[in-house]
């Protein structure tokens, strides 16, 4: 029972050391070691070595270590094997904290606040409770949901949207090329956490943006759009020029088209964007390498895997 | 059946519509109109004037239109008759939005965000799940209940001190002086939400603060303050002097000592305090005046006054 790590851009060690405690019984070899590829049946990736999936003839689960799995469906290499994704309480709750707290700062005007401290200026400003304040949440995923709940709890008018209808309690839900209309239409907080997938590659451009609520209970800070989902997801240009054309007041990104984002993107200097470097839910490692270390326990007690991808809906 | 608004630095108009709003049968008068002391049996104040109280031989009850009642205890003037503060879910809510937000900003470490994009730098920093912050809540009132909730389903391990004990499911809760060193030294985020009362009066001061643990996950961060309760509470020499000694690590105030902070204060430019104008929880001036209404209602028909002050403790 032998697991490949396969990885770019990270350092072996640490993994190493992660999945020796998450399952001692579980050989772990990196690509730098000399192995037999007839033993591996367990591969664990991260933007894994180009060709190397087409080595191991035995390979029966690939795991994603990244909480996305653009990364493995994108290849050509990829065997007809089941992929599986990173899904874990510490990473939904991680995201949650960083949603919760990007949809408050909006809410509560804090970089308008941040301003007036700058100037040593005490002006209270009219406050909406946040149940006058419409929060959207495309993608009604683990994540999706969890933030749907705990923004609830804090008193938010939520919506969700996803591709196929779902149905969460206390939420209105949309779905469909026909939702999306109304959905956005009834938003004044725009959160995107969707997978990339070709079907939501650039779905956050000057069309949905337009769409957005203008009619919001502070027009002066609504709608604004927070995205923790991908880069992929969003046009960048199309959103710095709904900002500043008033279509939308404000933006939270923590990922971006190109990362790092780089240098020379206005968006880092644009006064009404927010830049966090995709920190939103950088996940325990400890906590991935257990989980996957459960879902080969599972497998080799012959039962079936909890979170594998579905590649037609590329999540 | 009257009702005398009586407040100073707030303007009538605006109050007279609510209360007119929420009981149409009521009589409202203001200190401007001509009336009958004698008819007066209910006062709505807010810093009402020297000597108002006085002069109404025929007063039954003494509501407070703002969130404490300071402002009254502290009268000369106060006759031995029922004081009754603001309990609203509006006021409450809008609490524990500051509150939340304010502790998810020091945990996901925020302020340090705001300065790298200013440097057009991409630096993502480690970060441990909010299971590993401790949250040390001073005051278990209404706010302080709430926020304890919100803040445990957010992950936090949230623990709560009060004068005398008391019980929250699901929180450690230290009482009374013999509690407050272990409550303090267990306490990576203090966020105090205790009444102004002459108890309270400069609580948080060198001695509290150099009690907080210094032994958090994240030692450049925590101890961190955040007061939202009464500026009376706050010694603001001991938490600049505490900062400066790196006792204390982030301070997010709403309320100060004096109020509006002077501009010359040294508190607008600490580079490790937040400031915002005493915004926390104001509350939404219809519910008040909607709850007020429901109280006199109660009164009238001869039920229990449901939020009347306990003048021993203060609040």
């Amino acid at each position: 029972m032998t697991l490949l790590l396969a990885m770019t851009g990270w350092d072996y060690g640490p993994w190493i050391t992660r999945f020796r405690a998450a399952a001692p019984d579980l050989g772990i070899v990196t690509p730098d070691d000399r192995f037999d590829s007839g033993s591996i049946r367990y591969v664990a990736a991260w933007n894994a070595p180009e060709g190397q999936f087409a080595m191991l003839p035995n390979l029966e689960v690939i795991f994603s270590l990244g909480a996305g799995v653009d990364h493995l469906l994108k290849r050509d290499d990829l065997p007809d094997i089941p992929v599986v994704r990173v899904v874990n309480d510490d990473l939904t709750m991680r995201m949650t904290e960083w949603v919760v707290l990007q949809v408050l700062m909006h809410h509560r005007q804090q970089h308008a606040y941040d301003a007036f401290q700058r100037e040593r200026k005490w002006d209270p400003l009219w406050q909406p409770a946040a149940s006058a304040v419409r929060v959207g949440i495309m993608g009604l995923g683990v994540l999706g949901r969890d933030a749907a709940e705990k923004l609830s709890l804090l008193g938010f008018d939520v919506a969700g949207w996803s591709r196929s209808p779902k149905q969460i309690a206390g939420i209105a839900c949309y779905s469909g090329e026909d939702g999306l209309k109304a959905f956005l239409a009834r938003t004044d907080i725009l959160l995107v956490l969707l997978p990339s997938t070709p079907d939501t590659a650039g779905i956050i451009n000057a069309d949905l943006l337009k769409g957005l609520a203008q009619d919001g209970v502070m027009p002066g800070r609504f709608p604004a759009l927070i995205n923790a989902g991908r880069g992929a997801l969003q046009v960048e240009g199309d959103i710095l020029a709904a900002l500043d054309k008033g279509i939308l007041k404000g933006a939270s990104l923590d990922v971006f088209e190109t990362e790092p984002l780089p240098a020379d993107s206005p968006l880092w200097s644009h006064p009404l964007v927010a830049i966090t470097p995709h920190i939103a839910a950088d996940s325990d490692p400890q906590a991935i390498a257990d989980g996957v270390a459960a879902e080969i326990a599972r497998h080799e007690r012959g039962e079936a895997l909890l979170h594998t991808v579905d590649r037609g809906k590329g999540y």
